[in-house]
């Protein structure tokens, strides 16, 4: 017998009787592509789909890679979720707030103005009904999603100048999208949709009056201190954004059981590493800024105020009209109360003891 | 040639034929015994080693189990790093802090007297110098650690009277542990150190004025409301301890690298929802209490200022007389520094403003 028709005859005996289970070794290696919706240049955001993939190739031996793809470079960055659905890529991370148009449920799990803080939307997805809502509601895109990353509280954006009353909202001309942009035209103000490469010259130029971005990390590379230098915190319609990993889900159920639990736990470490990036590297950010010119304001409590005021009416309309909305929303909201009421104690007290120290 | 002897021949060749890597595929059953230090009872801090092994397990299709043993099964609850460092198991799950005798520096890994935060601890672990110093400290003991959840800020325990100024502190007798029992001695407190299950009947009978627990979920079960009614907020020694998990660097080493990726991302998993299980939970369990009669009370700004000075002065003392703590609390304290810098922006004034909503 020679040893090529050994091995055939024998193959299959020889890897049962090393005690090795055929179910999952033997399986091909596995490709799949992923489209992210942002930029190589958003650093943290972007990167936290390179370390879900590096993790979850580290974990397989390699016998499983997933390609990471910046917006645009296989499908537009607001595409991702067609293509998604559709099968012509895998797999994506994005922000579900960006396909609000498509439906406003989408961007319960990512954020909302006046929503849950980072940890409480972490509390919300893994430990509230927020992860089983949220995976509900996205099945009807063939998507399976979970939780990819956190950038905590951003900046409420910058100004070329002071915001004071609601009146100095009236007219202003700020770049801000979605959610947020209904929300400032309930105030008097102009939502513009302008590419983000175009907001410095027109912030210079005055054709626009205010821009927001993401927070002192992010921001300190684009100089906008120089022609907007009023910086305002917080971004009251960005108190936790989160980002998903939206996965097809024929991909997803093809995958073996341990390949599953292995994209699951991934998920998991971006999700704890990308929140962690933004927190260890904001402080420095900001000092820069500030040392370059940012001038820190709060929003006063009037124009707070008078935000969620409409963002509650806003919400209230939605679940009149959006039967998911009012379902998710509702848990949500209920969550919220619930996380505000406690968080005032232990966590507040010392925070504020801690922040009114100056070491 | 008979069935036996052809595959014993040709076994290894029939594994490669079909394209399986042999590193991993080919290794035997794995089975580790990991101690905690706490009780079942403790679901949320003890359930975090439990999620950690079922992850483990899944993602390696039942070949890596890991079987959990609550405090004093296997080795006595603060006996898990001797046992850790002989190998007598393979992992514990703990609070640093208990091995503050040992070296102080054990207490950086998990809090100090007003520390970080929990975000901020996650932050300096997974993108300062957090992880690297604690695991180059921790070799010592031939101990490889991950981060393994965190309960957020505690409350500060319960008391027969009300603490108002200082002075009310003099001659407390406190059931209360390690660094903070250290702190309230110099502020003229009395720390006790008597095993849990005897707490309720000593604040009960006087012998006991005042004891600290975690925070509403874990204290809800114990009634202390209905013998120490005052219930204080924050604990100031734990504004975010972190919990950790300890595994003997020979047992580490000798897992394949893919089981190492899988460890360390099952920790991450484990961290992230441990956190969130408390955050989901607490709500809850503090309207219970005050419906239960516990009477929720701040520490004033004056206790909080004088428990600060003396922990500043244990810290600085601690640095002439320990090289490593000098080492690693120098770097844990700028860290702290920069975080209270920048969470006072954004953060702070999002969650204030949430919390002074009355929904």
């Amino acid at each position: 017998m020679d040893r090529r028709s050994l091995i055939k005859t024998a193959g299959m005996a020889g890897i049962l009787s090393l005690g090795v289970a055929p179910a999952v070794h033997a399986q091909p290696a596995i490709r799949w592509r992923l489209a992210s919706s942002f930029p190589q240049t958003l650093e943290g955001i972007y990167g936290a789909a390179e370390v879900f993939a590096q993790k979850v190739n580290a974990m397989t031996g390699g016998k499983f890679t997933i390609s990471v793809h910046s917006g645009g470079q296989l499908v537009p960055a607001f595409g991702v979720v067609d293509a998604v659905e559709q099968g012509t890529v895998e797999m994506a991370h994005t922000a579900g707030y960006y396909f609000f148009g498509k439906d406003e449920c989408f961007a319960i799990g990512c954020t909302v103005p006046f929503g849950l803080n980072s940890r409480q939307m972490t509390a919300w997805m893994y430990e509230g009904n927020g992860l089983k809502l949220m995976q509900e509601f996205h099945a009807q895109y063939n998507i399976v999603s979970f939780p990819g990353g956190n950038t905590g509280a951003q900046m409420g954006g910058w100004y070329r100048k002071e915001i004071n009353t609601v009146d100095d909202l009236k007219g202003l001309k700020m770049r801000i999208g979605g959610f947020a942009g209904r929300v400032l035209e309930r105030m008097g103000g102009v939502p513009q949709n302008i590419p983000g490469g175009e907001v410095y010259l027109a912030l210079d130029k005055g054709t626009l009056d205010a821009a927001e971005w993401v927070g002192p990390y992010d921001d300190e590379k684009l100089g906008f201190q120089k022609v907007a230098p009023y910086y305002y915190y917080p971004g009251w319609w960005e108190g936790g954004p989160q980002l998903e990993f939206y996965i097809n889900d024929k991909a997803f159920a093809s995958l073996p059981a341990e390949y599953q639990e292995i994209v699951k736990a991934a998920a998991s470490h971006a999700h704890v590493t990308m929140q962690a990036l933004y927190d260890a590297r904001n402080p420095l950010a900001l000092r820069k800024l500030v040392a370059g010119g940012a001038q820190l304001r709060g929003f006063s409590g009037e124009v707070l105020q008078e935000a969620l005021k409409h963002s509650h009416d806003i919400h209230a309309e939605l679940s009149d009209t959006n039967p998911g909305w009012k379902k998710i929303y509702e848990d949500y909201a209920n969550f919220r109360k619930d996380q505000n009421l406690w968080f005032r104690f232990a966590e507040m007290s010392f925070d504020r003891f801690m922040q009114s120290q100056t070491w």
